[in-house]
């Protein structure tokens, strides 16, 4: 573990469920995803961890923003980011906050559809806009195309209408999918957008920008490649398929910045064998699925935990709430010490991203877990 | 809709998300099933909604209290309840915990496990406790068991070592799984126990109570059968079981105290359909499942949904976020009139239950969802 967080964990008699995260990692992080694609300006996907001290670091590093909602622009502006650094990189907004978002100077809209491009027209005269691509999501852990993104003849169609809604028609975006592990998915979307870009320009529409979207994945049990090799693949397929003419390139990182910055540090409530027909060992944490693991539905992110030390057995690893489905892993093969029993501490690593702002208000009573900035 | 919200909507200009639930219906609901089981005491399930109105009302109708955390106990005490009138009913519980809930009089303690009877008996010396039987499920739309409970013959063996450990083995409990739309799942679970109570009796331990827990169902989009139907078959079973030796008798409903009684309105944030490939329109509202509509995971909890007038076609239903997962129905046919537009409402009915403390706190930058009780 990152020795700061350790020697902070030693150093405080820490109230569970708490999360801990190093702003030095996300530090560290922001840098290698910078020099990974020197190319691309870096949007930080706020909702991936919305801590003002977070915002703030990243204010400082030069970092832009993407938002997914006003109360989102709301908190960068407030840490000290200019308006023209922050994108509303949301499909689906209120009218009164494209207005709002317009007002505060954001100069950056996304859409998927005609009925959000004219919203956009009505309440931001005059921004500019670019539309998303839903592409193949093949590689992610956590895959989001089916919710949002247009084809490539819709995405045609909706460019070639935006400069007439008084629009400026300034990119295109996708994305592979969040905890993306492999490339092909990059590689395939940039061949597709390319197609798309050379297309517009033969109708007389020059876009300026891409957006890459974010993805970019965290090593949680599995291996993943290093941020370079994504930062390679997607330089050697840019330069592929766009020559020298490369767009403005935008990522919009979130995992990939603060996820492995944080640990979770929660305490064991109950380790049992309920009964004879089910010899698996339950152990029962003070987080569970609505107290900010909601990314372990369907078991789909697979956070390392550890405790104690000494040999280890198989466990089932549930939440501490009264609801049913408040069961963490179940297929997935954890295991933890034989001898661990209520009251110690359990750690749930690289838990800097999704965690905080999806927890409960109050589910069974249980307070939202604490937060520490260090 | 009922008469008293359907004015409040009309007179009052609602920010939405929020929740609109009328008191007078709890109260309806309440006296339904005092009606419908007079032999069973009440204990709400505070988790269903913990909101100081409705703890209030209860506390006044004479209500008992079933607590998930010691915040519920003590939020139960604070809108008026007797300590007397609570149940700890989570068998998943902090040691700090049980000693307070003990130092506020709290008299009744669940347990499904040797390690959780231990603390109990350590931090609440003589406190009455009762064991949760697993049972089957069957019927139920939001099953419970595979997280809770023990055998039959596990909880022999623990409540014959009750008293051994200083405490007072007072009773049993099963659950028949949330939302339970049939009684054959009751009817099985009251003989299970029976048998059991009985086998206890002859080795020398009389049970006084059995908690036959909540499950109760709302009428959603399919009808369900009257709570007067549950109450029928549950005393048959237990006057075929017990005799004229009927233990002490406790309910734990939540959803059938407070679902019906509660409206979310909602706006339509963007309707559209987004590519050629994807015929279908889809349905953006300004509530999701992160913003409290928690229970439409694996399109378990099917809403009814209502919006405008005239000719309807088919939807998908998703919330707000930029959070791929973030879709309602999508299997489920829901349709809603075709002129559907931004800005227009849509309600989400008998969302009373389950609904507010799910919320997130902040994610995606949104607040949770208002409450209004009225």
């Amino acid at each position: 573990m990152n020795p700061k967080i350790a020697s902070f964990l030693d150093s405080s008699a820490l109230a569970t469920p708490c999360l801990v995260l190093d702003l030095d990692t996300v530090a560290r992080n922001y840098a290698a995803l910078r020099a990974a694609l020197p190319a691309a300006k870096i949007y930080y996907a706020v909702k991936a961890n919305p801590a003002v001290e977070i915002l703030r670091l990243l204010v400082e590093k030069g970092a832009c923003f993407d938002a997914a909602s006003l109360p989102e622009i709301e908190a960068c502006l407030a840490a000290g980011a200019r308006a023209e650094a922050i994108s509303y990189g949301n499909t689906v907004k209120k009218p009164a906050a494209i207005a709002a978002a317009h007002a505060h100077g954001v100069p950056l809209f996304a859409f998927d559809s005609i009925e959000e491009l004219e919203k956009i027209a009505r309440h931001a005269p005059g921004a500019k806009v670019y539309c998303r691509i839903a592409v193949n999501n093949v590689g992610a852990d956590w895959p989001l195309s089916k919710k949002f993104g247009t084809s490539i003849a819709r995405a045609k169609e909706l460019m070639l209408t935006a400069p007439r809604l008084g629009l400026q028609p300034h990119g295109l975006s996708f994305h592979v999918g969040s905890q993306q592990t492999g490339t092909p998915a990059y590689e395939m979307a940039i061949a597709e957008v390319a197609l798309l870009f050379t297309d517009l320009k033969n109708h007389g529409l020059e876009l300026k920008m891409l957006n890459l979207g974010g993805g970019f994945p965290v090593r949680y049990q599995d291996d993943v490649p290093e941020t370079g090799v994504f930062g390679h693949a997607i330089m050697n397929a840019m330069t592929e398929h766009f020559g020298n003419d490369l767009p403005d390139m935008l990522i919009e990182p979130g995992r990939a910045i603060v996820g492995n910055a944080g640990v979770v540090v929660s305490e064991v409530v109950l380790v049992c064998q309920r009964m004879e027909e089910d010899e698996r060992r339950w152990v029962y944490l003070d987080i569970g699925r609505f107290g900010g693991l909601a990314e372990t539905e369907g078991e789909a992110i697979r956070y390392r935990i550890t405790a104690g030390r000494g040999a280890s057995g198989p466990v089932v690893l549930a939440g501490p709430s009264c609801d049913g489905v408040d069961v963490m892993y179940e297929k997935t093969p954890y295991r933890l010490p034989l001898d661990l029993s209520a009251g110690e501490r359990v750690l749930i690593h690289d838990t800097g991203a999704y965690v905080t702002s999806y927890a409960s208000q109050s589910f069974n009573g249980f307070a939202p877990l604490a937060e520490h900035y260090i």
